[in-house]
């Protein structure tokens, strides 16, 4: 008897038509059943929110060959929510993919990141999740190169499944050379924010948030250290985020109240 | 020598004329130097997000007597960037409080919620940062009771700092009574969605996001535990999402590639 195909749900935050997340859905073709739950604009910055305060739309359409497609209103978040309750209605994927996403969601970026809160939220519904990112914010990506990475990654976490509370957040460096995998921890690093502050023509000033990515971390195991070294990285992430170490510290506070 | 008043960033994500956000500024004036900086509108379940696509607005207005308050266009997280940046500029406050929430920000909602996503950026900021919520998600919510709690928790920070790295994730009960303080982790917890689908007047489907919080956590060490108790919960929570445990396992993979 033939296996039965996995089920595949295809999300990412830069919007149903972006190219890497037509890259990811033929990837995935190969692989199982797919369907695409994806926003019907750039999501980009979106991290882990939801839509409260407003009725979200999901809308079936006709744009890719031979996949299911869906376009939602709401942030991508909100599409796998909508994914598994409404499209899937709770006979869950086999995985949950998100991306590729046109930029890097390393280290610190996977709190902003719509395409890993994407992949997070595919985690808390037990799902098996992965987010993929590309070190290459143009519209004109190259991903090619990582196709064979995102393919193998995907077919791991199949046969493996992830450990309990995790999701994998899989970086990819930009270029048709990429070394091979390193498992790696979250670098320790910020944005350092610089405001283009600005006057419009009624003289009201406003606000670009601009910035630098600030690494202060020198480990070998990080994120970064294997991007700059022309390695994908891939870092378990978990959605725990209590500090377990720091439980003892305030423990031997002494609150007067 | 009297010592000088310490700096105090107050944010919030239910918008700058919630009654949480204004029983937290009182409160902090008997602390120290008090400086708001708010969303001018509700931004409950914005998460981590961040405003790209568009320019911010930043306005100093006249709301609070003796309090020196900013009105921003952006997201909780936006506030946190633009205090620091363009209010504080660059000179950080020695505090960052965000609340006091309407509704509660244990367990799960951490990833959810806009206050502590706002005490996360102040933490990622190297701020010591709080975020507070009470269970009572109505305007005509009681903080009379918890005030007393957020003073000294405040006090207990401006002392002794936060571990590196670390920020707290306060929540109080609802009522007259609170028992005391428990330092927690967050407890195992999920919500399961039910979206309530709708035909709008021209016959095409929405869908309003609903859930039920789904308890999976037996520990009486949790954030949820204490709360059900009487307890306010401390909870200590990172932004290093890095499920360290994890890794080994990552390694124990074959990748053929």
């Amino acid at each position: 008897m033939k296996p039965k195909k996995p089920n595949i749900l295809v999300v990412n935050d830069d919007g149903i038509t972006a190219p890497g997340i037509k890259a990811l859905m033929h990837a995935m073709k190969d692989i199982g059943r797919v369907v695409v739950v994806a926003p019907d604009s750039p999501q980009s910055g979106m991290g882990h929110a939801i839509t409260i305060g407003k009725p979200l739309r999901l809308d079936k359409i006709e744009l890719y060959e031979d996949i299911e497609t869906y376009r939602c209103s709401g942030t991508p978040v909100d599409c796998v929510k909508l994914a598994v309750n409404s499209v899937f209605k709770g006979n869950k994927p086999d995985l949950c993919v998100s991306g590729i996403n046109h930029g890097l969601n390393n280290s610190i970026n996977v709190l902003y990141s719509g395409t890993m809160s994407a992949a997070v939220e595919g985690a808390i519904e037990s799902i098996p999740s992965i987010g993929f990112s590309l070190d290459d914010y143009t519209m004109q990506a190259n991903f090619y190169p990582c196709i064979k990475f995102v393919k193998e990654i995907a077919l791991q976490v199949l046969t493996h499944s992830l450990p309990v509370g995790t999701v994998l957040n899989v970086n990819f460096p930009a270029g048709d050379k990429i070394k091979g995998i390193k498992i790696c921890r979250q670098a320790n690093a910020k944005w350092a924010e610089e405001f283009d502050e600005r006057v419009d023509p009624h003289e009201r000033p406003y606000y670009w948030l601009t910035g630098v990515f600030q690494n202060n971390d020198n480990g070998e195991d990080t994120d970064v250290w294997a991007l700059e070294h022309g390695y994908a990285s891939v870092v378990p992430t978990q959605f725990d985020m209590t500090a377990h170490h720091a439980i003892p510290v305030l423990n031997s506070w002494n609150f007067n109240v």
